[in-house]
Order: C-alpha cells, then structure tokens, then sequence
C-alpha cells in the first residue's frame, strides 16, 4: 500500500513595505503553497514574485482567499452573508489565477485564510455558498479544508475534489474539531509526539483525542507553517520523519483522487 | 464598405453600500462595459451581478482596471512603477475574470481607468510594463486605450489587439491628445455637433481639432457615460444617429481583428 | 415640570466620490448629528464640511465611530479585542476632534456606530474598553447609547455623561432590547403610533413592548434618518408634535446633567 | 553661544500584524518622534503604545500625517488638491491628538511623510492649504519641514512655529534641495563627514553643496533613521558627536522660539 501526504503552508503574507514570514525557507520544505490574495494579506508585487519561485521550486500553488481585513490579518470573525463568502472567494481566487497564468501554473486548490476558514468550515450556509462558487468556477480546484468538517463532507458529496487538512501541532477533540487554543491540550509541544501523530493519521487514519479516544481522520494535507526558524526546522523534522515512515510528500495534484 | 464601431462605457463602479451612475440604463445603449475592479470602486458583489447582467443583455464585458485610491476614485495622479502597472492591472483583470468564468462569459477587453489611464497612454515604461503583461496573459484579450497615443501604437506594433478610443464630447488638440479640462474647447457641447463629429471620426477617421486643422483618428470605440439622465439620453441619440448613418454599432468582438 | 429631548441622525456618510443620504434636509431638522470619521463611511473633506454646516445651523455635533470595514459599511459584527475597541473609537473621535477644533465647535457627544455600536451596548467587556477610553479623553464628552443597555448603566455608575437613546421606529422587547429585524413587531410603521410612542417615552418614561408591558425607558435622544425624503418627511412630524406636546427639541448639551 | 538641536525619526510604521523599524532602540536616541497615523502606516494600537513610550522616554511626540496610500507606504507621489492636504493632515493630527490627550502628552509637531512631504515642501499651493490648517488647529504646533524650504519660510513669514529639518546623510545642491538618490553625491557614506557635516551645520548653519560651494542652511532637527541596526549605532555616533562638540541635544519644545 503507498500512502502519500501534501504539506501546505501559508505564504507570500506580506504586503508593500512590510515582509512577514520566512517564504523563501519554508517553501523549499512543502510541497503546496497557500498564497495571500490581497484582503487579509498579499499585494499584486509579492503574488507574482511568489507564484513565479512556486514554479521554479515544483511547489503546487493554491489560492488563500481571506476577509477584507487588513489590519486584522483577516483572523476575526466578521459577520458575511453567503453571496458574500462566494464572491469574496471568488475574486481572490481569479486575482490569483491571472499571476498562475502568466508564470504557466495551474492554481491547485483553494483553502480559505483565517476567521474565513473558521467561520466557514462547520457553517452550513457558509460553506455551501464557497462550494456553490468552487463548482461553478472550475471542478478541478482542489478545497481544503479542515478534515471531518461539514464543508469537507459536503464538497465530497458534491463531487469535488477535497483535500482533507490536519495539523501537526494541534490536540483534536473527540468530534474531531481543534481543541481551543485557551484550553489544556491546545498544542502538541513534543516534536516527537506531534511526528508520530501525523505519521499515524497518514498511514492509520487515526489520531488520539484529548479524552484519551482514538478517532478517525483523513490527512490528505499538514498545514505547518514558516514564521520563525523553529517553525522552518519542525516541518523539516516533520518531513524527513514521513518520508522514512515510506509516506510520498508530494502535492495533491500529483495523487489525490 | 460597411462601417463598425463600439460604444463603450463605465460601469459597476458602487462599493459596498454605495451606488453610483445609472448602470441599469446605459447598459442598455453601450455594446461593451467596462467593469470596475475594486481598487478603484467596484466589490466582488457588483462584479458578478454586473457580469450577470451583461451576459443577459449581450453586451461585452471589458476590465477596467484602476489605482489602489477608492478614496479618490482612481481619478488623481499616482507615480507608480512599471512593474507595478503590470502587476494592478493582471490583479484586477484575474478577479474579474472569476465572475467572468462563472457566467460562461469571456472578457473582452481591458481598458485602464482614470489616472492609470492617462498616466499610461503615452508613458513608454508603463504602457509597455501593462502591454507585457497582456501579452503573457491572454493574446486575445483586446487593450483598449485612447486613439493615437503610445500605448495604441505600440500594442498593434506587437500584433496585439487593439481598440483605439474616441470621445463625442471631448475636443482634440492637433497632435491628437485631449484639450485639457480647464481650457477653451474642451468640450463638445452640442450634441449635434458631438454626433456630426463621431459619424465623421468612423467614417472618413477624420476629426477637426481645436486649432481648426483636420487630423487623422481611428474609432473603434466611442466613449460614453452613465452618471445621469441626460448623459442617458445624449447616449441614445448618439446610437440612433451612427446607425442610421449606417453604421453598425456591435461590441468589438464581432468586428474588430 | 419641563421636557427636553434631543434628536440625532447619522450624517456624513458619504466617501470621496460617493454621497449618502439627505444630509442638508435632515440637518434642518436634528439637533445633533453623529458625523461619520472615515472608517465605515466619511472622509476628511467630508467632515470638515460637515462640521462647518453644523455650526451654521447650530446643531450639535458627535463623533460616529465605526468598525474598519467601509466594504460593509461597518454594520457587520467582527469581533475585535476590548483593546481595539478603546483605540478605534478614540482615534476616530480624535481625527473629528481637529474639525471641530477647526471650526471652533465643541465635541458632544460620541455614539458608535452599526455593528460597533450593537456589539458593545451590552457587552462588558467592550463598553468597559470604551468607556475607560472616554473618561480618559474627555470627561464632559457624552455618551449616547441604546436606553437601558449595560453601558447605559455603566457609564452613569462611573459618572460620565450618558445620553440614552431610543428608537421611534423600532419595537421593543420586555427586556429594554429592540425587537430582531427579522420578527414581527421589529418596526412601527404608523406615523402617528410613533409619534404617540415618542411622546410618551419623554413624558413618562415608558413605551409598550411587544408583549404589551408597559416598560421603562429613558429618551434623552431620538434616533431618526436622512436616508431618504420619506425619513426626512417623518422627522418633520416627530419634531412638530415634540413641540406641539409641549417638549423642546434641543441639543443635548443645552439641557442633559 | 549655545547650541541645540533636536534629533528626529520616523516612529510606529507597522500595521496590525506588520512589524518595522527597530523603534525600541531608535526611542533610546532620538529627541523627537514622528508618529505615523494609520494613513500610509501605523494603526491606533500602535499610535497609543508608542505615546505612551514616548512619554516614559521624555520624547517629544509629533504626528506624522501621510498620502492615503497603505500599499505604497506613503512614499509614491500623489496629486491631490490643497484643500486635500490641509484635510488629510488635520484628519491624522487630530486621531494622534487623541493619544495625545488620553497619555497627558501635549503634540511637540506636525512632520509630513514621505510623498506628502516631498510634494508639499515647495509647492506653494499645497504647502500654504497646509499651513492654512496648522494655523487654525494649533498655532504653537511646530512644523517641521525641509530646511530652506517654501514651506519652511511661508511658516516663518506668518508667524508659525517652524523646525527647519536637515539630513545627515545625505547631499545637498546649491540652492539647497537635496541631491536626487540617482545621481552621485546623493549619500554622504562616511559617517565621520556626516558627523562633521551636522556639527557645523548647526554651529555655522552651513553646508558644503555637491558644487563644492558653502550654503546656508538652518538645522533645527536632524532626521535620523532606525530601520536597522546600523543606523542605530550611526544615530548614536552623530548624538555623542553632537554633544562633544558642546551642542545642547534637546527636543524642539524645550528650546525652540
């Protein structure tokens, strides 16, 4: 049996004068790229250089549409309509994609930034009316989004091509949502501990909850992320560790169904 | 030998709660819109109900692409960088692009909006920095720009497509450019005149400048506005009058090669 | 035993190129205005202007602080940090504070605006923030907000000055609290029930909620709106039979402790 | 004879999640403080925190009003009207009042950013629409402009409080603009010249121009930068120079006519 596994992570979070993130570290490591559409983060300068060292690195681009919430990095929750989740999605997803077709790239996937991703994940109006814009748009667009979620249910109901995400340094709750990150259990501190729980939820598809419960997941894609060199070393840690364990870290494109 | 021409106008340029011209109308006079983007008004809502709306009404649907000054309404002069110019510009087109795909329609054109406009037509860095850009995204895709300037010029020297625009209400200087807004003869304000003198501009490519010379001009656009009723109506007399001059007014993609 | 009671509207919601609302009707009418301060709507052309017509009618002028969301128009719930609350609301009075120091005119009052003001009426968290960002600024400046809402209370107990305001349209809860939007009872639309209501609310201090209780109110302001003639119209009559009931319809700074 | 001068930098020009400029370290030399104000950087988290250091520090606090123009960080030059600039400006003093006010700080000055600065500084339109407001918001609020400068000696000619500002780094022409950064002699890289430089443009209020000819100049304040940590340490060298060569190092209110 061959088990393959994407790792994504955020990038291209800067905007004008400001830089945010180690971009170019981390993006030698995964395997697909999240990158900022302009609302929470990004600007036109810093999507073209992006996308165009994507491709010269093999890296999958996907599209990381956020609020328009600059000053909050699009991590608050605001109160959008469904209409307004669509299109908001869909004009970061096409601003992205004339930058893809310029550099000759195929955008991968689209995985919502933020306040975005958690509002909508589990919010059925929310949710359908992103999967009603995925669908209309392009079939081909990868959605990622939190494993066991209403929305990745649904899109693979739908049809739609679904990337199931984890997290590698997050304790899960027996239902399968993120533990609060107030609460004991939050974070997965123990680089050992966090390799071995992704390993699992690749090759078993499971993952131990905070109550002690083994629980099932699909782990189609780890989200690390590129902040700090710690980060940049853990998911190189969290990297070779997969692929000793005979798991392919390759983009969805080149595997998933 | 038959004679073609296309009326273009601005449209879609509310923002949030703001509403602004009368979009409903001068749809239906103009063959060709051109869409705002959201820098310099326009929001992803507007672009897909517009979108929507043109595609039911058969008029083409052009980007319109503007500063990053909502404050302004991409009306003032900003010096930015020839990789910047390329950059907003594919941004905007991208986004717009989305709603495009969306609705099965295909864009027709792009043309730039107030001072991006003007600070491009005759800019050799910034026009060429907008036309590389076209050119890597989509050959097809027609630029259209202000009759006999640089940016005109150089994209049929790249075998680009090209729609050179002309103006009922605007008097021209001998060289071809637009009588500055605060001087005499800036403005055609009778419509007789205004029509007598487009008929004129698609027919014989012909228009008599302030100086009282007659100078060469290719029509292959005219434009119009929707802010009020009397622009409404001075629209519909402008389009009553080509055709019965038997001149066929059809968006660009019908005609132009 | 003599009556008073101001009326508010909200003003200067425009931005650049946008205009919103009857500003100059229904500045004939009101006797304070909350002026927009360039987040949800307004600009600095704007306010400077509107606090010059202000001071020539001798109405009373308030900061309108709202949410960093001009794209909603600040009516959409976010969630934002006590902290932010506090700052927001104190940069934004200070930015209107210049105008009026400009033109000589003192700030009233300070009343949050649509999703900034809904969320904080009664959360104590983001009223305290608020509240602490008042009394360190400007103690004389008075607070206007919902009738019987938390930060009602709270700003009394801490002896700031509060304006309590109501609403002539609106239906009220046996809790104090304005009927959802959504629900039957939400709006009164006969005129002249509203007017009945008004007057009462002053005089007695009671209105009937949609339970039919009568309940206890306090209504040093009324709500009223520019947005349209109707609105305009409907003030009129307000503040006519205000008068005629024998209650003066002045600016908060002319008569509340 | 005494000598005093005044050390200047641009402060606070992060944004929500953005970080820039080493402003701990630049806080520990500098004298004066230009607080951006949320336009082409900063935010009112960042505007209170920085008053309230500033004044742990015993650094005076001056705003630091800029272009509408986040994307660009205020430094693209940018048309706008006269009365544009006087609002714009009074818009940022009046949201840095506000801090101001709430941490007992009295505004030392009024320094405009980058574009705003450049465009204003010998644009007599401009730069007298700017002084217009000063005059009517806060006659004691300095302006600290380009020494030499039209708006330097208009300041002057109407009785206003002015800091002719200098750079340590950089060339001067012979009429006492600064040397374009394209053309050679744009930087002085040696420190010890600069240092020499300041020292005797403050004691001579003379500088050598890129012609090799002495000009006037006056140096209220030298701007000093803290992007880096060379340019920390070179501040810290130009300060102790300073004062070893018997000149008072002191913000502009303490000694200022």
């Amino acid at each position: 049996m061959k088990f393959c596994v994407d790792l994504n992570s955020d990038i291209g979070e800067g905007f004008g004068a400001y830089k945010l993130g180690l971009d170019d570290e981390i993006m030698q490591q995964v395997t697909s790229i999240n990158l900022a559409c302009g609302w929470h983060a990004g600007d036109p300068l810093i999507m073209d250089a992006t996308v165009k060292m994507a491709k010269e690195l093999n890296v999958a681009v996907g599209a990381h549409p956020g609020y328009p919430d600059l000053l909050g990095f699009g991590r608050r929750k605001m109160v959008i309509t469904p209409e307004e989740a669509k299109n908001y999605m869909l004009y970061q997803v096409g601003a992205l994609s004339a930058f893809a077709k310029v550099h000759g790239v195929t955008l991968q996937h689209m995985k919502l930034h933020g306040g975005f991703y958690n509002d909508t994940a589990n919010n059925k109006e929310l949710a359908d009316a992103v999967l009603d814009g995925i669908a209309a748009y392009d079939k081909n667009l990868i959605v990622m989004i939190l494993s066991g979620s209403y929305m990745a249910q649904e899109a693979k109901r739908r049809g739609l091509r679904v990337a199931e995400e984890v997290f590698a340094d997050r304790g899960y709750n027996a239902d399968g949502s993120l533990v609060n990150r107030k609460l004991p259990g939050a974070f997965v501190k123990d680089t050992d501990t966090a390799i071995a729980r992704v390993i699992k939820m690749v090759k078993e598809k499971k993952v131990t909850a905070v109550s002690g419960e083994e629980i099932s997941i699909n782990a189609d894609s780890i989200c690390v992320h590129g902040d700090n060199p710690k980060a940049i070393e853990f998911t190189a840690r969290i990297k070779k560790a997969l692929i000793e364990a005979g798991i392919e870290v390759q983009p969805l494109v080149k595997w998933l169904k």
